[in-house]
């Protein structure tokens, strides 16, 4: 059963735009040595080992420069895939598979590296009570793509933008004079399907927070004795949120400790590419 | 003197988009907490040391919100900032502050990644003669932003698109029946305001390439004796560009050896964000 | 203390385009008329009694065409008016006033008439343990203003969009196997920051719902007596949502159910824009 | 033979807008349920009597999310249907089907009720030398979908934009000095392929709209027996438009009137979307 | 008394667009050489005799790369301007006058050049009763520039596109089977503001449409006399086009022929852009 | 082997932008009489003698009014074409072909004018080794288009636009205080994929351009004489571009000079459209 999936129509106008910004005028590499139709196959071929991620939308980047492309997909997203391995096939006339390759990699290189950064750190937190969510940390207009990405991890979304969530931040508490106040404010705006979650600095924040319902509890940058003293006081009665520098890297600390989520910008921030590319053209 | 600017008529399309990825409808904790208009400013703090890059994207950030945002930069981009510092701060409207403040430093924090990632790569490199090149491969729809970068860490740009240079690569050298004939192909097709780079593979190509005349001559994945095998047969004919897996960590092997340029996919492709944060909110 | 307001930025497209769809190539009568530039004054006359909203948007329209429009506000949105009173006056060269007029009326009246027909609802009810809803019921490309103007006059807003909420309806339920796997199959996909609502039609569905731990519950179509019934079962686990043909002329029968929520696709749908005319132009 | 039809390339800019707005990511109730892809098919259900209208814009909704979308019309707009019956199917992978329904149906329904409202209108009035216009009272993103539903209805389009006639209102008319200069400045400015409507409030008016040539004389507000008059002043040397809140309900006092054209924005401003549903998902 | 005026909101989007096209990245020679901010004044020179149209096009042009431009005109839009004249002058930082130049020139020029040909047209013509007319034969995307062009030039308008008129040609004729038919299925079809234009190729045509009762009847390249005969049985029941290949050149053959419009495609086809430029460049 | 092709994504663009301009609504005069679909077929022919350019555009417009539309091309573009021939049948729809032909002639025609003015200009100039290029002085959102159709006319490209190539004019030149530091400063900016190209007016500033190795050096507005003492100058150390209103009409006392380009701005600003028209509507 797929886990996610990405439609055209939900990421066609961020293709196009980047489409654009590749190439603003012409490939003239490319007209310059292909000037008749001629079909070929390329091969998608894995450089290092990782979690594939962005088949998709890999497909979509062609498909915008001629419909009639054929992608032959090996691997499905979120397989995990060794060095050597060929993904995918892509089949179209050579000089639309020439002009679509750089930005259907760098689509599928950042989408993979962030597939694997998140499985790798989700395997050595090695706790499957806790589930590992993003932040709103990514790249410009590569929302969509990276979000999707983190699912394909293993990972989770929290809010995706601004109009998803109730976030209240140190700021929000500070001009609502404190906690309480705060969350009588949001619960008289905020439509009833919208969540409540607050950032809580404090063991007496975290009182606070809990005797006013909030859903979510955020315990920013906590040690992990205090985090295990708020986890008592909260009870089950929200759901609670660590955040705070979490990498890959720092990730096994975690592991034990009773909470729902840690949310960790790194897995969209810290999260290289991986190295793939396309191989061995050959005319059909 | 000024070494580079992007104008906001450059940017401004990605920047609605950006900022219409994270408020599709409204920044609902900001609007429940903030109902009416205070003007106040923040503090935008360096978080680990770097080259700060982007002050000015940040600003048209937010002036698409609202366009009587003030800014005041304490430092420029390319200063080398230590972590702690203050680099400027922004007056307005609370609520604009609030909801502009993460695509701001979404921007701010990749693009002084990138910039002072590329710094320390041309440290280590320590070679004024050799100029450190960037690739296409950035984030999409984030070019402009991080070949910018790029620039302001003492890099160089190489191609923005794939309409700025004749590029002829393996495949374009394998349908055209060797370099000779694509090299022609493309005098026959380029307007002449266009260069022509090659990418070869051998020293038989080198000399190839060399006797054609191309522009620039692209050595890829050589090693380092056979790179000076190759500067010695090109004697000075074409520009040299070395290419191929070239890191911050590896690149002072190429110190002293005889090209004008290193190009590297990583200096945007593995350069995380920056650590930076706005701080410190007190009404005016 | 404001309730509720849209920004610029939030609304800009969909302005733009509606004054393309009025103005494709000019106003012709217009143009013919006022040749020369002349600064004049009009007034916003409320044409019969109900609650004003939209005067943001109002002006909007007209600072689209010429960005030195000057409005000055006599009343506020949500206020009600009565018939014959002076809203606002507009100032700006005259040929803006006339070219702008039609669409700035046509956003208000259409947003006032909603306001007013919520408010209307409300009054009816009586009851204010209830918040009346609206729906995705909205005119399309009217969604942000539309709900906007629920709240204005006193309702609520249900989800924005298919992005918002997890809303489980009968062919969610009849595809999954039931209820308990289609909450199941949420919990397991969406976001945490995601509620979820599940639509019920027999009180044996309620059961299950409750079991589950549906966020919202939502009663659709059921009678009174079995509404009651529902909510003894639901005893305060879940929030309650009753829905079905709910008008301002039906409304007052739900008075005293012990419910949370009454939605209505009637507010957007059957509610008339309001008359609002612009009259008494003079030059100044 | 057909009255009228609306192309796919005349609305799609709408359409797609309005897709944005329910699904500015995902539609995450419907991606969390439907995992595969399935093929089902549905079946559009009038809910109440009426005009049926819209039909193509129905299928362009489905097609904008998937071109393989099958539609199968058991009616054609303009057919009155009984409540009840079956006006058309509808044959996609199952989560086009539920991602769709909400957008195309909120077209369906206010296009219908439109529909349906002239329909009426013209039945009340009983009397087919006089027709029925709309006016540029149309919900804003709507006018195309709206006038052709007018259309539908029976009635005839007044101007489609500002840009389509020159219409001489009371403060054109004062700004030019009077009727004769208002008519004189129009037809120096005027692209002799437009006509020149004016809108006259006395019959002292009318006798001098009559001499300057006007082509359509619009009386505004005037009782029969005034409007009766100005019949015989005109004395069909200008067509004569009829104005001044005309609805359903009191268009039956102009029976019999010699008039060309009664304009009415109540037709599309008072019109309630018609209750249409999706029925019956069944797979195949 | 101004004859004619293009706001900005009515051509923006087409400004854009250009400057795009011409700044797809940046302006590299003018980044290169001015990189701090320096405030200069051009002035804009006439290289050739003609009439002078687009100053306000040119300024918008400007405006988009910095608001803060300060243009001022010297001549006005329709105003004959002997070669050597300078027409207006600009002031902006020197960057903005530099990276905007072209743009703006490239629509001042072709504006001018349309406008003086027209002119000259209808100098040619020497007969004040008969106007001469524009077309549908315009650039792509310029056709707002190229008509107001023509009015500036002492020109009409005929339609503005497809969407203004009825003008039944051979094609549609011949589809109805005759003149009566294709007039009876447009009054059927069309809107009333809009009219009916019919092109005919003989006498026998031309009586069929005067007893249609034709708005404007349109002699398709008829020679002289027989243009006289068909004028006679038009008798002024219609308004009566000539058209045909009628240039600069040609047209004085119709002076007092006894019609009432001349168009020709040649006043935007056949005229050259006008020689302006730029020049002078100081700092203040 | 083909010389160049315009790929449908490159174009799409402009060309929708192009037939809203036509089409803001409806074809009205088409929709009265083609009320029912109708396949039928024209002929696009050839009305004067010339060089066709722009077929693939053409096809391009129809298809984006229905994407079933069939083009069956007789002749390629840069084929010389005398008056009378057929150039291609048109299959579609019978309001396709009516309501897309204006549009699609306007490309045809204007690409067909300048390929023609530019294959005329070259047989004037009747010297091989000089190629002749156009330059920025095109229409606006035409550049694509017009930029093409001097290739098929057999002249090349001059720098696409802004962003393309280092271009140091006078301005550049006095600012920088001299060619030696404008040159210096270009190269300290430029990235190196660029070249440099500089306009000169006298032959000091030709040596100081050879001796600074600029890689195009432009001379502007030079009699014969003192090009050839220029080229003396330059010996082949720099490309040699010669500009100054070059026309078709002398570009012929250029033959037989040492220089590699002459530039003209007449060939895309002087070049009219050619005479094509669509005929023989016939149904099938």
């Amino acid at each position: 059963m797929r886990k996610a999936k990405l439609h055209k129509y939900e990421v066609n106008q961020y293709l196009i735009s980047a489409l654009k910004e590749d190439i603003p005028v012409e490939d003239i590499s490319t007209k310059a040595i292909y000037r008749d139709e001629r079909e070929a196959i390329v091969s998608v071929i894995m450089k290092e080992d990782g979690i594939i991620c962005g088949l998709d939308v890999f497909s979509y980047v062609f498909q915008l420069l001629d419909e009639n492309v054929k992608i032959n997909k090996i691997y499905e997203d979120g397989d995990y895939v060794e060095k050597g391995k060929e993904i995918a096939t892509v089949q179209a006339d050579v000089s639309v598979l020439l002009s679509g390759e750089r930005v259907a990699l760098n689509y599928l290189q950042r989408m993979s590296g962030i597939a694997t950064y998140t499985h790798q750190a989700i395997e050595n937190l090695d706790d499957p009570r806790i589930k590992l969510l993003d932040t709103r940390k990514t790249t410009p207009n590569m929302r969509i793509f990276e979000k999707y990405a983190v699912k394909i991890g293993g990972g989770e979304n929290h809010r995706f933008n601004l109009s998803d969530l109730i976030m209240l931040k140190d700021n929000h508490i500070a001009a609502s004079g404190g906690i309480k106040n705060a969350i009588h404010y949001a619960r008289d705006y905020k439509p009833f399907v919208k969540k409540i979650e607050i950032e809580v600095e404090s063991l007496e924040q975290v009182r606070e927070a809990v005797d006013e319902g909030a859903d979510i509890i955020m315990l920013d940058n906590m040690d992990i004795a205090t985090i295990k003293e708020a986890c008592k006081i909260i009870n089950k009665k929200s759901l609670i949120e660590i955040s705070g520098n979490i990498t890959r890297e720092n990730i096994s600390k975690y592991k034990g400790v009773d909470v729902d989520f840690l949310s960790s910008g790194a897995i969209t921030y810290m999260a290289n590419p991986l190295d793939i590319s396309i191989k061995n053209l050959r005319y059909v």
